[in-house]
């Protein structure tokens, strides 16, 4: 079959593989859509990182090494179901939960497998991936997406990203929720609030998402950090009080501190962004309002109630879909594209 | 009256000045033991910092300048009471919250007073202070202390601290809680944990300390960083899961990080230490750890029950006391015995 292939630093090919065969308590999944993450930008311009092995290596839980098999945001059908398999049948649209993990581990026995110690990703650390023809995967990440379209279910991944993050925040109808970024965490953690009964306000500096995030219906409020005082604004609507809960969608400092001070006394900051140099504590905002701050790495449990959330058209996810190309445009139209123009794209998926 | 007032850096005077009047809603107290506290050591050597008032300065709510009568925390016996006041009586003993709140702000409004906009404490803010021979407070902050011994009820202050700290870190029977740092507010959280039925591990660098912790009984471990690999100890304590909860009690960057590396998935590092300059994040692992940080300023709503643990046998002060002096000699056998001794110190109780 086709793939599209991870080999180095600015190196993707469309190869010829064999196709992945099925196993006991697998299903073989022929693939739609695959959307392209933030990590997968940093993974093909910068070259590869944890848990990507890197030249000469081989992750420690699929023994893989370069190249493998690129794309962790993806939907397919199921065109074979192995033995010892229940609940999912020939001809069921999926989203897959794209997680190799360590069931041995002390986190995956809490069953909070998000916190793997040796975490591996379908897509980044071998096991196949989205942008290849078929791929094999365990059943129990193979989640049955029902009516939902095919391409908006490749979209289930990071919606569960966002998920995951605003409900172990513990978003509650009637809270004020602000959010730093409005890029596609960002936009998808407001939309999974809103769906919670929240009222939404989103910090962000380009003008083009701000009008993605009220168009989409996501935001109650936007706000430019550029030229707004954002605290003083967020205290103007919430009455002096502060937010219940701020979601770092930026890893930005200065994002950071204007969260930490928003939020009400004893109020919850919820990191869900990954930084690339670390932050410095606002240790005195922490301390003298009592916050809480909690990190929040990918899912555990969240994609069968995000899809739900979809089904039930509490999140409509169809225009965050900015972008649909061939595989074979992905530098250009796909990984150039978002990098030079991200602030005129929030979701752009791929087909092989 | 007698008092020990705060005039300025290093200038404390045992002064005669008017004896404060019961007003309605208050009682009269005659004073019997004040601690010294970390607080009052970096005011006396290092000069006023807010909520102490600078010279010139008055402070917000009790518009009072310097000098101050100093000390906060305190106990005494109740000799007169004001109309309208319910549930003391002349002759009780009490332990002063020492709390000067603006009732109208956000925080107080939501019952979190310790967290105040513009709070203030008696004994640093004006409105009297633990080293005078009388004080009149609010009946809402005098709390009975029963049998407990008056020099022991000049503790439950710091008590209070900690019992906050560790009852918002959600520390439960079974849990294993790690503390960075044993002086008195590590020792007291220490004491409390173990009170709540969980297994203490305390991580200090003074062998005094240390010694202290285990002869106390609040500690079932101890730690010393500078020749344990306090990470692997606690790894090896636990099972290799890591603590339940982590209560920084030292205020260093190295104690934040090692904190941050022993918890487990999903555990909660408390913070109730001070900075002397902003730390850093540990944000990988913060993130993939899903790490919950919590602020905690003071006490609200926790000396009553901090009280009952004391009466109920639970947590024994007798053994922290470490000194008993008399007021006019606070600078060489409390102050600065505290600065240069602090390792042979927890706390020194002072009579005027």
């Amino acid at each position: 079959m086709k793939a599209l292939r991870y080999h180095g630093t600015q190196d993707v090919r469309i190869d010829e593989i064999p196709q992945p065969e099925l196993r006991p308590g697998t299903v073989k999944i022929k693939l739609a859509w695959n959307g392209i993450c933030g990590s997968d930008l940093h993974l093909f311009f910068e070259g590869p990182i944890p848990p990507m092995p890197g030249p000469g290596q081989v992750h420690p839980l699929t023994h893989e090494g370069l190249p493998v098999v690129f794309g962790h945001e993806f939907s397919g059908t199921v065109v074979e179901v192995g033995t010892g398999v229940d609940g999912l049948a020939v001809g069921d649209n999926v989203a897959v939960e794209p997680m190799i993990v360590d069931d041995s581990c002390e986190a995956c026995k809490q069953g909070e497998y998000n916190c793997c110690a040796q975490m591996g990703f379908i897509g980044i650390s071998g096991g196949g991936g989205g942008l290849g023809e078929y791929i094999v995967v365990e059943s129990r990440w193979a989640h049955p997406v029902g009516d939902i379209p095919l391409d908006q279910a490749a979209m289930i991944e990071p919606l569960s990203v966002s998920y995951h993050a605003v409900k172990y925040a513990g978003v509650k109808q009637g809270d004020t929720v602000l959010i730093g970024g409005a890029g596609p965490i960002g936009l998808f953690a407001a939309a999974v609030a809103s769906a919670f009964g929240a009222t939404v306000i989103i910090s962000e500096l380009s003008a083009a998402r701000r009008q993605k995030a009220l168009d989409t219906g996501v935001a109650d409020h936007v706000l430019d950090p550029a030229y707004d005082d954002a605290v003083a604004k967020v205290m103007e609507l919430t009455g002096g009080k502060g937010v219940d809960v701020a979601i770092d969608a930026a890893g930005v400092q200065a994002v950071l501190d204007t969260l930490c001070k928003a939020l009400k006394v004893r109020g919850t900051l919820q990191l869900v962004a990954l930084y690339g140099s670390a932050p410095v504590y606002d240790i005195n905002t922490i301390l003298f309002k009592e916050l809480r701050i909690q990190g929040s790495i990918g899912y555990a449990h969240d994609h069968a109630p995000a899809i739900k959330l979809v089904q039930e058209g509490k999140v409509n996810l169809a225009p965050l879909i900015t972008g649909k190309i061939d595989a074979r445009d992905i530098v250009a139209k796909g990984y150039e594209e978002l990098r030079d123009h991200a602030d005129r794209q929030v979701k752009i998926l791929v087909h092989l």
